[in-house]
């Protein structure tokens, strides 16, 4: 496997130091992009949130570290430049003496890591969803960003898989529906009307929900904020968003969607998949 | 530095996979053990506070494949076999393909990692402690377990360190107390009785927790779990418990603890230290 690591093409993967907090600690964040045919998408969007999460964590380093020329080299060498791929960007604190505060700023040595590799397209049917018992907190940074400390998320989708289900939805401390193990979730209110919980309420403020929020009147949605409660999912179509999925249909508790909403997600997804395209081949043409 | 890896002893630090799930994902548990003269003090609590983390997480893999002697012989590589000193074993998931699902047995390699260091001792001032703006999730095995997914310990450290205090103090999604960022708290209630909240609270099981609520009586004391609410800190004495400080007064915003209560927390940690000494000696004599 090829990575690239702190501005060199690894192959040797025993590369992380013991003593990186990353490993010990959780303390680090990451960003997982799509390749379409070795071009990452959104790539200013999760470059701006990656950003932030530096900044809220206290990173000594932007996210202007990964550079588009090296992670398309990457996705050339990683054979991840055909198709469907993931680009993982992952920002650790790097090694540091024992306890719990940071490397003083001279001492500091970040760990840069970028992985590619291609990804099998997901499956046209919805993805089924069970409600997790794992509670997600809605102030926590690693609610708030992709961070390294991803347990409760882990144990999350561990609750789908032991119930055979695709995902599984988190509620957050006021029992109310934030988002799946690491999708956002969207609630189709009426024929023209999509709600997604607020960030404030423990949402990753993900990168095609953002786009979504924005623009979503052009697919013909008012899209919008709102705190869910968990009866208000019931009966109505879903969708979960990310990166990877894009705009996936879902059903709750084995119920499928009415059949009426199909047409209109459909809809939504193609719009999707066209600002996708505009956007890798507004990138293509950069590198 | 010395350290030792999945049975062998090794000095090359960039020794960890860029594929293990501890690094990626917070995917791991550890135990951080007080070194007395190179021996592990309470050896057997730790190791059973790990099995049940292992079992929680679904570990393919029991703290036996840390063995006493190999401890021992790493604080004599690595100079922490005299005096005071840390041992901590960590676990990680070890390396896996993408996603959040964990490796399937037959391909599970989890990463087994034992270090030591000399470690200076506590001052024997109070500990001088903040409230922390981060909630501790009662129901997270993050908060039930010693977890490689410690983010919001970090950031809570990090509340105590820019406020210019050695601690913070971690409230629950309730708003009630559960600990401190990496060490349990006690709270006097009167002259004889100590109580702590909790590990439903969020509060972790730690050993001296563990100690001191079998056998405080010895020393004097009623100890027992009780949920706590911040004000019922106001002007008690106060006591912060792990593995490596022991038994540590501490007082919160400033305001030092009752004068009468410092020959109470005395008797305590002179209780403590006969404990962990008979400990100690005992372990000694198994090496």
């Amino acid at each position: 496997m090829t990575f690239w690591l702190n501005g060199a093409f690894r192959e040797e993967t025993r590369a992380i130091d013991v003593a990186d907090r990353g490993f010990l600690l959780g303390d680090g964040v990451f960003e997982t992009i799509l390749l379409v045919d070795g071009v990452p998408a959104f790539w200013d969007a999760h470059r701006a949130r990656l950003d932030d999460a530096l900044e809220a964590l206290r990173f000594p380093v932007r996210s202007d570290a990964f550079a588009l020329t090296a992670a398309r080299e990457l996705a050339a060498r990683a054979r991840a430049d055909a198709g469907a791929g993931v680009l993982r960007l992952t920002v650790a604190r790097g090694p540091a003496g024992r306890g719990l505060a940071p490397p003083v700023p001279a001492e500091a040595a970040p760990t840069l890591l970028m992985t590619a590799q291609a990804m099998a397209p997901y499956p046209d049917e919805p993805a089924a969803l069970v409600v997790s018992k794992v509670r997600r907190s809605s102030a926590s940074l690693s609610s708030r960003f992709k961070t390294a400390t991803y347990l409760d998320n882990l144990m999350a989708r561990g609750d789908a898989a032991a119930a055979g289900a695709d995902d599984a939805l988190m509620l957050n401390e006021r029992g109310r529906v934030v988002c799946a193990s690491a999708a956002n979730v969207f609630v189709l209110k009426d024929d023209a009307t999509l709600a997604t919980p607020p960030v404030g309420e423990g949402a990753l403020p993900g990168t095609v929900r953002a786009l979504l929020l924005a623009r979503g009147a052009e697919a013909g949605f008012a899209v919008r904020e709102a705190a869910l409660a968990p009866a208000e999912l019931s009966g109505r179509a879903l969708i979960l968003t990310n990166s990877l999925m894009g705009v996936r249909p879902a059903v709750i508790g084995g119920v499928a969607a009415p059949t009426r909403a199909d047409a209109l997600l459909s809809r939504l997804q193609m719009w999707y998949r066209a600002v996708l395209t505009e956007d890798v081949e507004q990138r293509a043409r950069q590198l």
